[in-house]
């Protein structure tokens, strides 16, 4: 009886792990865990703000010293308590890559690794769920914008080469800076497209040596925006719907409860509403079928009797 | 009898409250505290233009306190007229605030409370039901946009952090100014979300010295807007439920009307249209098995003649 | 017979009134007037880019008193044709209004209506039904939007007073010029409204005097980008309705003529599918008890024949 | 027997045209087009940004003239396939478009052509079909926008001619660079539509001069904003129509398939949502005046046989 669930409160002494599984999904754990991811966030701030007062410093770095190793004391004991069921969860990776980066030796250097430490406070988004599910609809958003990202990626390639081979002969210094490679002119593209300083920096300095230069730029604009466009609407109306459909799911599954409450235990599986108003046409098709066939019996019979 | 509502219309002699009720909540007088709120921000708008004309500014004090004198009997009769009920209303407290800080002393220094008068303006608000109405849909919005705020407001923390520990050793002018501290990073940040010269006044900039400065601002302009984004369509979506929802109760309400106009006392509540299908459903699944039993019977008995 | 209809097909000799309303109403007419416009146009375009050269001046000057010309005939036509009818629709007004600005003489000094001359142009919009509708479907959006944009106008007005009372007593030069009148602020405060160079031009220069001018401007941007936003998703939720009452409208009358031939001259009006859904389950259920009554009838009638 | 479909799967040796085809029609053929096109793309990017590397450009040069052969073949052999049918896709014409420009001679002073083989680089839309798509959709939006672009375009016109009669006289460099010309006009109109620097480098510069000028812009930048705004709606109202019809397509199918199942062949041909709730309020009509004719029926029986 004590095997039903693989891991559901054992209370039989000496079983560290379930007792630990207790302690981890408890909440003063999340809470306590949260509190330290706060803290640390709040100290990271006053980190960057203070660079230079040796004291602090030194007081952050053995505050920051503490945080690492609950983190990592918290992601071992899920380790222990959850073993290879801890990575179905691609928040686990999260959290593990966060600590891992943490634990790379901070050298005076390596100023970038310093700067992403404080991807820590990025950990409130695993902790807490309601931020959790926000992520998780972003993230869910993405593949329905993949054949409009892929379309925009190529036009700005074949824009950026096309900048390039058109501008790039020309010496002077703006025209070098903005149009001089192609990662150059696909960031100048950028720039165009969300539509800062287009026109004073970037096109009417092209138009005073390229005077037609407007005929490339204004189309670019014209279709990234109406290609962004789109992009938004395809997220609009794949959220519309995604909120329809849960919509018709919560409706099927609560006139599935009435109709079981109505004629007792039902012969037929819960319908979505379509496929029922079909099965209803179905129901009083034969229903009219079967009463022209007890009025022709009944016709018949009074003959009969006659 | 008289006792039967707790205000309602009791012209009894004497009654002062009763009197002084039917006083405040007459149109003439919300025209009038309309005409006062007008006209005094046409003043306040007067004062800030001429500031310096001294005779002028004494007689705008003069009318100031007038108008301060009317807002203060207003609401002191409303106090005593409503009572503690006066305290259910959102709207009263803010009438309440806007008036306190008026009364406070106009000292010289007091530059900001002085600007803080203008807010009487915003009396409008509470004295026109349209746009009242406007206000609070507005504010109902906001609970809706929680979370992916909070998300916002977490990834703007980070980013500042992280810009403030990359670019800060820079001692430049531009760069102490953009990115000196945690604060004036999250402002820049802001400046870059809202897309105003983020190119040629921050990226490019910051690139002169950190080339690969791109890889830093481009994800954070296209996750903020995505962001943003989302939030729109988290708005647009529960506007549009809301819509919705009202048109399904409207239709609700519609149909028990005619319902009851068709077949006199219904026996069952008015259902929403997808419960009213499920009902349909059952009512005819019902139906076919009443005319198989009716066949039956009517079989049998024809047998049964026979 | 002849005076059936007021102003229809009377081909009498002699009366002109009937054969100019043909004219009128004719479709060579109307295209004929339309190149007139589109003539008138192109040559406006070219006066305005060759300002300057006498003849081609002479020429234009010219052909412009010819289309007054045309256009002052064409709307006396229509006012004899329809006579107080021209009034009630709205384009007649436009038309009419654009050609008395073209009849005041032409004074040198009068740039400006020399410049509402093109106006003229404008008149396509009244003559192809296609871009009418456009205008027409804008103008039908502005009501939806009354409230909204009464809010807004308050929240500039008060803004602006409070934004001359805080930084009108600065005597620099661009805090002179942004913020100097109660229209300079709203200007300036429209112009950070749609984030043009609100950062580096405006609300940095006002923090280097007031640092905590940020407190005044990013609630300022946050709340009208918000209040725009709810400005738009009121267009689009009305929109969206419009066009779904327009397809439950389509959806009745095509029903409506079904149910006619299906079943010869129904006894019901129209109903919307909402009403019909209601008489649909108001049908099954007195068919149900129908049924019952049957079905007692029936087993009675056994009865008294055992 | 064989000639049944006019190219289906003829495997009678010697059949040139039918072996052609599967050769063009198979996975691995479009696969190899594609990788040609992406290192082409590779290529050209790699020649705009080593424009001078001699060497290197002579590799490119030779690649270039393979790349081009790949497609002549490919487009030959299409056309020796399809024959005529070739013409009937746009996706084709695009194509033989592109591969025409690559063949032109690319005479040194011909940078623009030389810059339009980039275009090769679009040839992943007509590829790969998931892009196509989304192309394809672009381009079908186009139409349904169709007058509120000729509404833009005609106000654009008419405030380019009104901008350029009243400001071109002004002879300051900045004045005739932005309002110079009817074209300037309609460039700098342009770009105060989408916002860029409309302010600080447009409008307080002519305000400098004409103090009324905002009276001119504010209106425009309004009224273009909303007729947009107007445009990205109706874009959004056609993209959910659309979505809404084809899910109802999709039902009517099932349903259709659904009531063949339950019934055998049905006798009416598939119904939309709306028409089949027509046909079940008709079918339930008829099946109470089947009762009601059945009710009387057997009372009459009933009285017949007392």
């Amino acid at each position: 009886m004590a095997t039903d669930l693989d891991l559901a409160a054992q209370p039989r002494p000496g079983d560290l792990r379930a007792r630990m599984r207790g302690v981890v999904e408890s909440d003063w754990f999340t809470r306590a865990i949260l509190g330290v991811i706060l803290l640390n966030a709040l100290l990271l701030g006053l980190d960057a703000d203070v660079r230079g007062h040796a004291d602090f410093g030194a007081l952050i770095s053995v505050f920051d010293s503490l945080v690492t190793g609950v983190f990592v004391l918290e992601l071992g004991l899920k380790l222990f308590v959850f073993r290879e069921k801890f990575f179905r969860s691609g928040w686990n990776f999260f959290d593990l890559a966060v600590v891992l980066i943490s634990l790379v030796p901070d050298a005076g250097a390596f100023l970038v690794l310093r700067a992403l430490r404080v991807f820590r406070v990025f950990r409130v988004f695993s902790v807490l769920p309601a931020l959790r599910r926000v992520i998780d609809a972003l993230l869910k958003a993405i593949p329905g914008m993949g054949a409009i990202l892929a379309v925009l990626i190529v036009l700005f390639y074949v824009m950026a080469v096309m900048a390039t081979t058109l501008f790039s002969s020309d010496t002077r210094a703006p025209m070098q800076e903005m149009f001089g490679s192609v990662s150059a002119s696909a960031f100048t593209l950028f720039q165009i497209m969300t539509l800062d300083g287009w026109s004073s920096e970037v096109v009417r300095v092209v138009m005073s040596r390229h005077p037609w230069a407007w005929a490339f730029f204004i189309p670019f604009i014209v279709i990234t925006s109406f290609a962004v466009l789109n992009l938004f609407i395809a997220v609009i109306v794949q959220s519309l719907q995604e909120e329809h459909e849960e919509h018709l799911k919560a409706v099927a599954a609560e006139e599935a409860a009435e109709r079981a409450a109505l004629e007792g235990p039902s012969e037929t599986v819960p319908l979505d509403p379509d496929q029922e108003r079909g099965a209803l046409l179905a129901h009083v098709q034969a229903l009219r079928a079967e009463m022209a066939q007890l009025s022709q019996a009944l016709r018949e019979s009074s003959l009969a009797r006659r």
